[in-house]
């Protein structure tokens, strides 16, 4: 039997603003990844949102991102290797708190938007952000994109790590996701995406847009939690989980 | 002999804003009250702060403001003892990630400026601030005005208390602090207010502006670090506790 | 043929997140308030916003607020009157900046939130708004709560003024509005509200919720924006003012 | 007799933090640039210098920077250039408030820290601000790197340029400024940067780090405010101008 862990970003919302469905989407995922109040959520937001993790017994992370609320975090901006390891870790301490509070355990730190692409591709970036991590607390679970610096990083240093994969981007023939700004960068087809997944769990193999079968490490699969599409999307990607006999579990608990 | 503690806000920088002068007061503090970024300081000048507090074998603590950079937390701002807890859990976190990441402990919580003062009357705000540090660690000590609904709110909920007296400011026959709006609230002459400490901490009395005398229990007394000034003054009260016998201890190492 | 104003709350998403149906709600007033950044609005928001207006022949108004994103400017903040005259002649700017820039007019502004409930019963607070107002465009017509000190105010500097009265909630004797924290403070029967707002743009009249009538200048009547009940009732108001022979026109088409 | 024009950033001090010696500064220069709230400055800052400003009748410039106080607006942030029109027509809206309050007019606009240099090399970002600045007020002078994509946008769309050279910086062959990364960017001596400005001036060149002589158009000079050096500075440019019989006047004065 094969497992996989399905994550989510949660508690986006930040004072009035309300963004995702985070109560229907935690029946479909094992990790949470929650907003530090840098590119979004607030602390009355995380308060709650660790409170319902705890309650549908999903694993917490901390999802820090660069301090933009404006953009979301997801515009670069160009911060050195020290000023990501200061945000780091006041965003797992920020979050820590409420974890605390509420009687849980930190299992996870997955970088977000902008910090999690820069990282991707910038050794020093990523050692930094496995640097404050590590620092924080050397048992939690470094998530990143699959094969990328950041998941290099994380090991070098000593944390375990989480490959990531995306059920609904498609792959370059050098294992990158093709970017956003290209032709063919979304899947559209809930079948094709959900048969990608099962690939990269089952064969560890993608087939890029370019043809090729691109061998990639499936830890954990991102889905997204916003929008009637992404309910879903989960839960056909559970349906398919069930019947090709994969188990959802959160990658502490393997 | 007789001990006191005296703290001291730091950290309160922010980016290329530059305010204190923290490595020079630190040599005459025995607690520091770091700024978490909410009314001021940032995540560097966060990781900054601890690093200088701890290579001077000074106390930590969370120093948790209202989210008023703008006002520097001074301004009064209508929350709910719900928002209060959010933002006091959120602040210790932040700072916890520091503390652990350079090997350190925190020892106590004070609430900033228009948190501290609005918390001083009002017992729904102070036991909500008293939940929250206890939430997030119940051995953390908690600051607040001598006497005051905070501390009062501390010992209901079972934490240690600090009462906190001020060597520059007057007091009024409810031993309460005058408002600084108020004629006479500030202390001029270094040598009236270093006498007013020691009377406090030796006969546990202050005089008050009506010219009554006024139990007060003084646990730690707050200094400024920002200045030419605060600084002669933070010697010469050192040289006035060294006269009196008093020796100054951190509230955690009595 | 009696003549009412009919203003709402616009512009007042922020980055990513999406607050309000602005291009339906557009049809059903002649006066955009115009989130300005402070409360909420972002510039591309504000710059999206004011076109709309301008296509459909809306009057455009600057809706200054206090900086609280977190608590959407609905949170008291003790601030200066020193200080609502630079954040109000600063929003009004920004604003103007977008309107100059589509080549339209801005016809007035009206607080927002706190600092429109703070101004209705300070005089000062009320004075420092009015003479911002005054100070960037004599020709602006300041909005406030009917009979309030803001009102007042404008009027003793020398500016147009409209008085605004509210459909879905309940007056006191005073005048007032019943505080939201009170039982019966809002009107839940679309009924009893567009018969409240025709009864007091017809007979300049209120029924005070302790039974008695009370006088009342209706200048601009202020709708909701947010919610699927929003529109509907905007649609019952729009069909009652035409059965009864009111006609919603902007207070400078007068 | 030539003239020139002396400009330097100002009001950027936030809150209770202070930056800058602007009252002393303005005495050495014809036009000041004013922050606008984004990466510096906030509405009383603002109110006072744009006073300040007119007191010593000096030209008033906008300085409109990202949305970054923590960076001081020197990280790149990658925005879209309809985010960089946005901001920028938000900015000079936001000081326009204030000019037209104290009754003073605006004379130019000059981007601050990254978004100045990300525009100089960035053609669509310089047609976006050039845009922006034309659409508030096609009267302002646009103030741009000497040779840069912002001066050709700003000539290309209509607006009056000003070219910037900088005393105190390197050029390179291709008349750009040596990075300040790399070594001999800045010229410590006061007498070789002075020496630099005024053959700019009287030669319309600039000796590159290779040696090699550049083409340089000079229109206005940028001088520094902070720091007790800056001022001395800022005293022996005006002395060696006066000796050199070039009249410092602003741009918009020639």
């Amino acid at each position: 039997m094969k497992r996989i862990d399905v994550n989510c970003d949660l508690g986006e919302s930040y004072g009035v603003y309300k963004i995702g469905n985070d109560r229907e989407i935690l029946k479909f995922v094992s990790s949470a990844n929650i907003a530090c109040g840098f590119h979004a959520g607030d602390p009355t937001v995380m308060r709650e949102t660790v409170k319902l993790a705890l309650h549908h017994d999903v694993a917490i992370g901390a999802h820090p991102g660069l301090q933009d609320l404006r953009g979301f975090g997801r515009r670069n901006i160009q911060i050195s290797p020290s000023e990501a390891y200061d945000l780091v870790v006041y965003q797992i301490g920020a979050l820590y708190g409420f974890v605390k509070a509420e009687g849980g355990t930190m299992q996870h730190v997955k970088p977000h938007g902008a910090l999690y692409n820069m990282a991707a591709k910038d050794a020093a970036l990523s050692k930094a952000i496995a640097e404050a991590v590590y620092a924080v607390n050397p048992e939690l679970i470094l998530f990143g994109l699959s094969g990328s610096e950041l998941i290099k990083a994380g090991k070098e240093i000593g944390l375990q790590t989480a490959n990531e994969v995306f059920a609904d981007r498609t792959y370059q023939e050098d294992g990158s996701l093709t970017l956003r700004t290209m032709k063919g960068a979304l899947i559209e087809e809930d079948e094709v995406a959900i048969n990608q997944v099962i690939g990269m769990i089952e064969q560890k193999k993608v087939q890029s847009q370019q043809g090729t079968t691109v061998p990639i490490q499936a830890d954990t699969v991102c889905i997204h939690g916003d929008g009637t599409h992404a309910l879903q999307f989960a839960h056909a990607l559970n349906t398919a989980f069930k019947q090709a006999d994969i188990t959802r579990v959160a990658v502490s608990c393997r």
